[in-house]
């Protein structure tokens, strides 16, 4: 299987670094020969068709930050979406940063792919949020494969745990925590004490909030994956806009003291149901799945018959994130066998 | 399908109530067609080899408690395994009391389905607690399915999960609380103060504890569990008799409270891996994936790439182990497609 990576930030970096890793293990257990053979940055790219090395791509990329400085295969002249043109894939590795104004350069870039037939796998929530239909219809026009575990709670399987391993069951609704850098924030509160302004700059300081906040603490990056397993999940028609949105920036100390004190934990809870599409703010239960604390995320599936089923995992790194998007690409390769 | 059901207690019971409500599902999304050809209790059995009717079945076990009072279907001189020899079926169901000294009578109508050539799903964990390889290798000599989801954590679907969601990670082990009763227990003598022996009386009352509560609470339960996950999960070649056991009879009031204090909670926990087949009691961290209160199973698997994944859900229950019993039957019926 020959993969196109586009976007070589922390995720793209971690998807070269398992395949190093994995390749041999996933030659020999699932009989898929994974093989790098076009990155791009924002700089230009690096193209073999005989596949480049892992290592050298990773140590291009932390001495230079360029990766067209790529011995003998690099290119400063061809990058993002000129890239497909210029490499024979089987799939595109798209991990370019979200961009939820126009779900741009994603939106493009996959369309591309499932054009030129080709499978997609994405960490990438932009054109997933505006555009979910879209691309769903695009794929399956087109015959091809499009996964994205990884665009919602990263190392959190929801997706293929929701879709694989309760076919008796039908899910109702689910309830969730889906952005670590929030639960990190509200959870530090809690148990310190301390004011939103202090803990979301020492949050910063951490590396755990970015520099610029506002897609975590307003509730958009949570709203985005609630479109995601809406769509993908409950079959609910939906996009961005769609969603009630309300953010973390106006919760006091005050206000999680006094929870506390009753038992409960103020959380940032997303609901997906077909009656309610809402991020907020909300007291949960002490000793509860919804509890968690750090940067975790969580999920729970209201089913109609196993009852509540949750599932907690790593909700971002580099290596987590990327572990998401191997489990797509063996999948893909699995479901064409099937 | 035509499914032969034997051992029809609460889990059997469960089993035909969800094919009552969800056979037009199953049909309509898997293209599977239930049928219940056959049923078993310990008086006598039902068969009809044009399909019971679930609902009479229910009806006549609730009224009589004996199911060879099922009108013009019913016989008082076939019962359990001689059920087999009399009734044409595709599926097993084989949902009798565990019994951890000999695994029987799982054991034998297990073994005699496999050579009749027939696909086997369970709930009971004794013959697979004792006899592990044996029921596997038996299967794969008769090329017949043989599934267990529901004998471990009820409707927290923990085979299933680890086998499919997760393919790009390696499981190294799990932790888990594989026991609600015990759950329930320390649960209640944490936030109500109050001691082993009046908590233990209470869990009774509210039918949470069997009257008879040593498999939960001297550990046995969580420990065949262990054996399971172990075998099945993470192929450690291991028994009963491999696994340390220590019960939650010793634990006082006094310990919880001290845990408390620092921030911590008792539970019984398992422990698998390579080195380590354990079931004790272990301090966890409040608001941890621990931290889970009632009789909630779950159980977190330490990977190499996607770090701790955790998975909660029922661990009892007739209609949710009832829908893990579902699933196994679908996975079969899928298996054999692909």
């Amino acid at each position: 299987m020959r993969i196109c990576l586009i976007g070589f930030g922390a995720v793209g970096q971690g998807v070269v670094k398992i395949i190093s890793l994995k390749k041999k293990h996933v030659k020999n257990k699932f009989n898929i020969e994974l093989k790098v053979v076009g990155v791009s940055d924002s700089s230009g790219s690096a193209i073999n068709q005989e596949g480049l090395d892992e290592e050298l791509l990773l140590d291009i990329k932390s001495k230079t930050n360029k990766i067209y400085n790529y011995p003998k295969y690099g290119d400063n002249s061809l990058q993002g979406i000129e890239l497909l043109d210029n490499v024979d894939y089987d799939c595109l590795v798209e991990a370019t940063p979200t961009n939820i104004s126009t779900g741009e350069p994603a939106k493009s870039l996959t369309l591309k792919a499932f054009n030129d037939k080709k499978d997609v796998v994405t960490s990438n929530k932009g054109h997933l949020a505006l555009f979910f239909n879209e691309m769903i219809s695009k794929a399956k026009e087109n015959n091809v494969e499009f996964k994205f575990e990884a665009s919602v709670g990263g190392a959190m399987p929801i997706i293929n745990f929701s879709k694989k391993t309760l076919p008796s069951s039908e899910i109702e609704s689910i309830i969730g925590i889906l952005n670590g850098t929030t639960n990190f924030i509200l959870s530090r509160m809690t148990s310190e004490g301390s004011s939103y302004k202090d803990t979301l700059e020492e949050s910063k300081v951490l590396g755990i909030a970015e520099t610029d906040p506002s897609q975590d603490v307003e509730g958009i990056d949570a709203a985005c994956k609630t479109v995601i397993l809406a769509n993908s999940v409950l079959g609910i028609d939906c996009v961005y806009d769609d969603i009630e949105i309300e953010g973390i920036t106006n919760i006091t100390s005050q206000a999680i003291e006094l929870a506390k004190k009753e038992g409960y934990f103020i959380k940032l809870i997303a609901e997906i149901s077909k009656d309610k599409l809402k991020v907020a703010p909300r007291l949960v239960k002490k000793n509860s799945p919804y509890a968690i604390e750090g940067t975790l995320n969580m999920a729970t599936l209201k089913t109609d018959l196993a009852g509540d089923v949750t599932v907690v995992g790593k909700g971002a790194g580099s290596i987590e994130t990327a572990s998401a998007i191997l489990t797509d690409i063996i999948n893909i390769k699995k479901t064409i066998r099937e």
